[in-house]
């Protein structure tokens, strides 16, 4: 078995279900630690984060990843039990197996092979996981985002060994990511029976204009490199499953998924003014609505990385020019983005992620860490 | 104790919470039968129905009521355990007091004193309960109702029992009652990721313009008899709790409270209409609409019946003229009245029913037998 691949199942062995890293970045970290890496351990509540460095001083490029996989659902759905790596018809069976253990595995590699081959390399080159992508990602590379911030660590160039391609390896470069703005609202009512809706009030019916009119509003009409803005209500609840009763509150869940033609503000604001025009007043009158940013909009235009990455699929996957997208939904490269990196995301084929029986091409796996590697070098050591 | 207190206590000590009868109809049945009526017991389900009777063929007066009371809360909430009757500062205490044992213990001990001085009435004297009022109401009246309408059984005038005062006995006959319709609507959407709507089909956002449609219609003007109709939302429920997930369909409840202006048929209609215009098929797309009557609206207007009990009124509480009035809830009166019945529903005070400490003035306890006895000499002994 190559090196990639054994370790590839090493990791899936581990059932490490969000946010249980079960052990993983412990195998890393000593493999990493052998080839000469420095090891930051950084455990904030239940999650765990892993900071690896070679070298030292400017440029930085980071590798990103989390150990952290999607529950499998029922076992017995599965080919093959979904914590036993199988290979089976040219492929590798096994949760995480797309995403992201076999992405993981080859930055690991590539990064150990290249400090060997390089071992005076400039700059630092880095790796950092995190145990807390699937799940709330509050613990995970957002709070070691805010420490890097604090400490003034900077990340020139990060590499985000996310699922990407679409049918074949290298065929998408994700070079973006929409933001994604959730708001929480409540509306008050005053609770009653049906009978007498004169001594009571109706949050149903005093939101239904709102939600007509939030529905219908287009936020913008996206730009070059972003769709336009999509709002989307996921959630309604309102009623005490009695028939006769109207209810004292309504609770809605909406979510922005944003490109650089909004921002959160003029999100926040325009959604709060809908909702004063169609009478409900966010703010008062018992109603009360709260916000949550999960990621700001992040967009790496053309530039050193885009290249470097360009060249390598070309050199390793003999694709010409991999299609650049900024669409799907969110990564933990938002957190890295604001920091001043240039961030892509570039990994194995993503159609069977979350899913049954989640698969990964052995190829693809085999020709992983190459192509990370390739990156590496056009970065680093050719700059030497 | 008089015997109406005695027979209300009795009633009361028996925790007949909905749809139990605790055996309570059994004592009263027992007490008809030594008067000389003829009971029939019609037991529906786990519904006990009574049908006492006294004489034979027209007219038929009626007397309509129920055994069942709604659950009494947690017992420590009560000043005195609420099924042990409890007599202090002049008032009967305990679950079902007002509704409506009182009215029940007062509609049996009239009837009984009634026949017995006057043996040969003309006509017949009835007693209906039922232990299903404040349930489901499915095996209680509403299938006495359909029954009575197999045999062609024939009522004249129905007087309900239910505490219809406001302030003191007789302030308030109520001569009808609204329907209601309800309404149980499924959109079906095609459930998704927030972050790929074009994926998916939001069954919230699919409604948004119809409930805001629904919810600013007028349906009717009402009429000299009842209130404009009145639409209501009582649940709405979509989503997975998860708010990155585009729910795959949307449940909705509302209810009609509507008057002789409006019929179920006409409500339904442009319901319908309304639901199509805005977009949303009840009957096609995966979408379905359920209907459930609950009554149709009745009105007895003046007559025989109405008279009567104004009388009665007069003599028995000193009241000159009652308000008269269509409003609140629903009763069964609401299945008597289609078989050709004039209803009116009297009772006393029904400030404390459904709640905790609920509870009846003991001097209206004493002056109910005498009220419903007045009535029922003006319409078949005075006739004699
Ligand atoms: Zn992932
Ligand atoms: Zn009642």
């Amino acid at each position: 078995m190559s090196a990639v691949l054994d370790l590839t199942c090493e990791l899936i062995h581990r059932a490490s279900v969000t946010p249980d890293d079960a052990g993983c970045q412990a195998v890393i970290a000593e493999r990493l630690a052998r080839a000469g890496f420095v090891i930051e351990r950084l455990r904030f509540g239940s999650v765990d984060n892993l900071w690896a460095t070679h070298g030292s001083g400017d440029p930085v490029l980071a590798f990103l990843g989390h150990t952290d996989v999607v529950p499998s659902g029922p076992a017995e759905a599965w080919a093959s039990p979904p914590f036993e790596p199988t290979v089976r018809g040219g492929r590798l069976y096994g949760r995480g197996a797309a995403d992201m253990k076999s992405g993981v595995a080859a930055m690991v590699i590539a990064l150990a092979d290249f400090v060997e081959a390089h071992p005076h390399h400039p700059g630092t080159v880095a790796l950092l996981l995190t145990s807390d992508e699937e799940g709330s990602a509050v613990d995970g590379v957002r709070r070691v985002a805010a420490e890097f911030r604090r400490r003034e660590q900077r990340i020139d160039w990060c590499v985000v060994g996310e699922p990407s391609s679409k049918e074949r390896l290298g065929d998408l470069i994700r070079v973006g990511r929409r933001g994604s703005l959730t708001g929480r609202l409540r509306v008050a009512g005053v609770q009653g029976h049906v009978a007498y809706p004169d001594k009571a009030k109706n949050p149903i019916h005093g939101f239904a204009p709102a939600l007509a009119a939030l529905a219908a509003t287009r936020w913008d009409d996206g730009d070059d490199a972003f769709p336009p803005t999509s709002f989307q209500v996921s959630n309604i609840n309102a009623g005490t499953g009695a028939d006769n009763v109207i209810p004292g509150e309504l609770r809605v869940v909406f979510n922005f998924r944003f490109g650089t033609a909004s921002t959160e503000e003029s999100l926040r604001e325009r959604t709060e003014a809908i909702l004063r025009e169609q009478g409900v007043d966010p703010a008062s009158n018992g109603n009360q609505l709260d916000w949550w940013l999960s990621g700001e909009p992040f967009l790496t235009r053309a530039g050193v990385l885009r290249e470097a990455t360009i060249a390598a699929i070309r050199e390793r996957c003999g694709i010409d020019q991999p299609e650049l997208s900024a669409g799907g939904g969110t990564s933990d490269g938002r957190f890295i983005a604001p920091l001043g990196a240039e961030v892509i995301e570039l990994g194995p084929v993503n159609a069977s992620i979350h899913k049954v029986d989640e698969h990964v091409a052995l190829d693809e796996v085999e020709r992983l860490p190459g192509l990370y590697r390739s990156i590496i070098e056009r970065l680093l050591a050719l700059r030497a």
